[in-house]
């Protein structure tokens, strides 16, 4: 205590520190077991939670003809260094060798203190960062049996090595769906199909929001900076956050020409209906032979969606570019039309994902819908209906020794009936088992004491009204049928 | 291939050195990207089969009670370091700290060169090695939240450094489901309806020994070796295996006493029905405390079990120890009837699971799925039945521009039946995308050329039999109606 009043009298007294300090004194006095930071346990309410929104994703994904695979959480080093630049490798976790990790350690190497060199040495291993670097590697590691065009679904946890911070975990769900081997834009699509019915399900409004990664190399070639497209893709991307302005000052820092400042600025300003943006935009990239391409995968696509019903979601977006540099022609981005919360799924087109593993001139597309920010806008616009459905429908009391055998059997009647039920395990007090059953939510008790049984009778008490009432032993099954029928 | 040819020609000629070299400069020429030693990916077949098994389990844990959790994949090396042992300690991964991982480490420890001493310094995280122990610490962490006795069920996958061999991998699911804070004898029960009917879905026929380790204390302490209760049980453990002379020859080398291997041989010799073996303990454990009570809850398990239609499968056996020291009370062992595979299923009583964590006198009970040898199983008695509705029903051949209005709206009506519908992407020949419809094992194809067009008709060819049948459009609805029963 002495020393923690010497902490209170320092100068440079600082609230934050402070907090921490006790949250910590506190959890030594408590000595509560933790978890790894950035990462979660999923209590049942959030499993259940979880649950819908995969089932749904997954069964969207069937239904077009999507297939699962799942692959290790474990890839060689080899197949993960490199692929998700300088930044991406030191996010990666890295697994220690088991076994004699020092053997083929050389001294000079130990005693230099390189991290960087030391942990390819000691680490063969790292955790999967994505589904995409996997699922190229497993295409062509089993090229052979593979059929093409292969249309695949993965849902399965990444684990990054990021500064945990609210909303961002070092441990998340991806679930990835993509087509590999067919260049066809009914997969594009198809993929939008997807997104439009999965968010229907799951009640969401959405906007998605298209772009194609040629027109932006058409625009960079245009106005003659066709090497710095990363540095202009990565400025225009900011366009709704700091406006054009914002945009025009970031290239002029990243020393991209005055001139092609302003040849860019048509562009930015470009509003209206996407024909309109398309016919502008032929205009000023005639003479771009990739940015025309762009422009004329964007027109089929969007004649596919305008004969249907999702028409109204779909927008062009020029500003849209999607950091990753692998993407060769559609973006695709989705965002809640309610809550601001950034992309809860988005992908596109990437022409050489294979190639780093030798397998060039494979085309593919896919989109990855982001489990977390989904389950965030449901909670928020509180859209998950009742799941209780879920759980436990019908607790049985447990009044002791000479019921048990009576109780069973109703036991098993219910379960035959594919309807949840529980026996309370233990001979404790009325009291305690029916406060079980109200913090467990479960909307029916069942009361089987000597009385019931003497007549072949059951008592049933609804839990949100509080009514009871007495049924004959034989009626249980048409009593609970609409419980039955709930579950079907 | 001067090298090559250099070893052929070594003395110690060893083929397997040499078919591995073969491979490794294979692997090389073809330059394949791979994953680690006892991990695996799962093809779409695989997920299919393993998806079936997980569902099953799951309906069945639910339909009992028990609530979905799941638990990070990292967990802090505090929490699982001595759960396991020193061999389980050595077999769990650890996760190289990010950053600057060599920061804290002194020189001097460097030098020395003590991986077991320097992996605590530069690893504070490992990968999960069972769903028990983070299942403690999760019951530990969340006392004040949860409701007791808590019935949970978690199925994830578990990491283990162990020496890749067949059946054995480093990566594998666990299915564990396990009720906490009761002592009822009703849980262990409750848990064998559970293994009944989950292996009675899956067409598995099962044997399901029983045990109590409360008896084999009592036998040890009979027997006047009570401090050399884990000898005494591994070795009974091998009975089936080694017969009883073997056990002997054990317990002998173990250094038990002469007299006392002689007290055990009853035990050994104990056959016939559970009732007649339950009276002989009871004459012999008269006055062995510890082991009465075990007899007693046995007894009780038991007199629950005959009034069901599960007890022709299940049977008492003594020699049942499953090595894990921390189970108190019950020990349940499935295996299959059928195959020869070892344990499918297993768990038992621990009283003291939280105790490590400062959570002293709860009582738990639980067993655990094997998801990989029931697969196994499965596959050996071709138990699968056809998956085929998981996978695309129908495929539309792609007939080029013209004709792709008309297929996406067929496309559509059939996804709006539910029925899992595909439009192959690519225009290619059709006997390209017949063999696709061949390859993925789609059963039927749909054809829509300009004639069909034309005529609002379509052609429909069943791939089993090659038979074409022509169908009116505004039939496809009950045309295709038994495949939408199907996936109800």
């Amino acid at each position: 205590m002495k020393r923690l009043y010497g902490l209170l009298t320092l100068r440079t007294f600082d609230y934050y520190s402070y907090f921490c300090l006790l949250s910590f004194i506190f959890d030594l006095m408590i000595s509560k077991p933790s978890i790894p930071k950035g990462t979660r346990d999923f209590s049942t309410d959030e499993m259940l939670k979880r649950e819908f929104i995969f089932d749904t994703i997954k069964k969207v994904f069937k239904l077009y003809g999507y297939q699962p695979i799942e692959t290790p959480a474990m890839e060689n080093l080899s197949t993960l260094l490199g692929k998700y630049g300088e930044e991406g490798d030191r996010l990666i976790f890295r697994i220690l060798n088991s076994g004699d990790f020092l053997a083929g350690v050389r001294d000079e190497d130990l005693q230099k203190r390189e991290g960087g060199k030391l942990s390819q040495q000691i680490c063969e291993k790292g955790l999967r960062y994505d589904l995409t670097v996997p699922f190229a590697r497993y295409v062509v590691q089993y090229r052979d049996k593979l059929i093409f065009p292969f249309k695949r679904y993965q849902i399965q946890p990444v684990w990054r090595a990021d500064r945990p911070q609210k909303g961002r975990y070092r441990e998340f769900f991806q679930c990835d769906v993509d087509v590999i081997g067919s260049d066809s834009l009914l997969n594009e699509y198809e993929l939008i199909k997807i997104i439009d019915e999965v968010f229907t399900l799951l009640d969401i409004s959405i906007v998605i929001k298209l772009n194609n990664r040629k027109i932006l190399s058409g625009i960079a070639g245009y106005i003659g900076e066709g090497s710095r497209i990363t540095d202009i893709t990565v400025a225009i991307d900011k366009l709704d956050k700091i406006g054009i302005d914002g945009v025009n000052e970031v290239l002029r820092e990243k020393g991209v020409a005055a001139g092609a400042v302003q040849k860019l600025q048509p562009f930015l300003k470009l509003k209206g209906e996407t024909n309109a943006k398309l016919m502008k935009m032929e205009e000023l990239l005639s003479k771009s032979e990739t940015g025309m391409k762009g422009i004329a995968e964007l027109r089929t696509l969007f004649s596919f969606i305008r004969a249907d019903k999702i028409s109204g979601k779909v927008e062009l977006d020029l500003t849209l570019a999607r950091g990753l540099n692998y993407y060769t022609g559609a973006i695709i981005e989705v965002r809640s039309a309610d809550v601001a919360i950034g992309s809860i799924c988005g992908g596109g087109r990437y022409d050489d994902l294979t190639g780093v593993f030798g397998m060039k001139g494979v085309s593919g597309v896919g989109v990855s819908f982001g489990a977390d920010r989904i389950c965030d806008v449901m909670n928020q616009l509180n859209l998950f209906r009742s799941l209780s459905s879920s759980s436990t429908q019908v607790l049985i009391l447990n009044f002791g020794e000479a019921e048990i055998k009576y109780a069973l059997n109703i036991l098993k009647l219910l379960r035959n009936l594919k309807i949840k039920a529980e026996l309370y395990p233990d001979q404790v007090k009325l009291k305690k088992q029916m406060s079980y059953a109200d913090a467990r939510e479960i909307p029916y008790i069942i009361i089987a004491g000597e009385e019931e049984i003497r007549a072949n009778e059951l008592t049933i008490k609804i839990m949100s009204s509080g009514e009871q009432k007495k049924i004959q032993l034989k009626d249980i099954k048409s009593y609970f049928l609409f419980l039955k029928k709930a579950n079907d």
